[in-house]
């Protein structure tokens, strides 16, 4: 089994959730969501599979962007919605 | 494939959550889920077809509203509800 | 194909999420949850079709009653909770 | 059909979210949720099959916890946490 | 059919959502959960055959650890995070 | 049946919300997720079994980390997030 990246295994890249922008906030909570599935299943040829599956199944994409709108929350907030 | 245009791949278009009007802050709640969903599935036909097929399900259309419910909740507070 | 009339398109009705009373946010909240709806899959038919399918499955009414519940808390937050 | 009795349709019982107890609130949360159900579908008959359905139905019984969770949050933040 | 007792029909058993630690909050908001699923379901035979069956589908610990979530938020969020 | 060792039913292991750095808030997360999920069903092979169950399926995955990012919301607001 490969193993995801060291790097694709931090929790929170940056160590930080304060960003410049909101856009970058964004793909923060596009990144915490991503690596915690690493953390959850740290074996990339299943990940892989797993992409292609929920990435053609639009129930997937939904559950999968509403796990970003949930982060995304977090950091939006952390930043004080970046007013 | 054909790729989401390059204006589709934006996380937050206008690069803020301020917005002038609730009407205005809801459809950027709606353009955020779509984004999201463009990032992490940018072919288009895929999209198309994966939209024909939620679009017809009572489940999809109201989980996709539950994405859009969280995305408004972030972007209400950040504008003070407006009030 | 027959449309959704223009006003349940209107995503935010009246533009304002401040109501006199929690009975008339707890209104808005259900009118906001269906607009979102209506703006994903204006085609009146096939809303038709589904309300009947997701209004006899138990599932989907707990599913449409969550979206209401994450609507309200934020617009009974933008009205200072009614106090 | 027989329909759902009109105290049934009101969304907002007592027409507040202020309860004297932490006992009380969590009542007028399921309330809510309750009261949410018979708006999108007032058909008693209807009703009372589904009922019976996610009733039996661990997935339904967690579904329908998770609304009243979402209910009660709001509830408890309107009352100050009851501190 | 056997009833849940009556101290598992209350809804905020000890009436307060303030508990003097992280510990016993999250202990609570379980036990909220737990009331809830009593409150909709009180028949004892049909609550313990749908524990068996979610207690051995992952989907069904998920869905009950979501709503934990959902509950110990607002109890953390009532005792200030016990900071 | 082999029960899970009694340090992963600690619902709030340290017994506090509050850590050191984000990176530490989001590992705090998964934890509690997890041991809620050792007090909803305690015995080591069902867990172990349903384990590899969810983590091949996506849908699960992407569940999981839903749970993940609820318990992190509360975390980060807990730690004032690291501002």
């Amino acid at each position: 089994m490969t193993h995801v990246p060291d790097e694709g295994m931090v929790l929170v890249p940056g160590g930080t959730l304060i960003t410049a922008t909101p856009e970058e906030g964004r793909a923060l909570a596009i990144t915490l969501a991503r690596h915690t599935v690493h953390n959850l299943q740290p074996g990339l040829e299943i990940l892989r599979a797993g992409r292609a599956r929920y990435g053609e199944d639009p129930m997937g994409l939904i559950a999968a962007a509403q796990v970003v709108a949930l982060e995304f929350a977090t950091v939006a907030a952390a930043n004080g919605y970046w007013r």
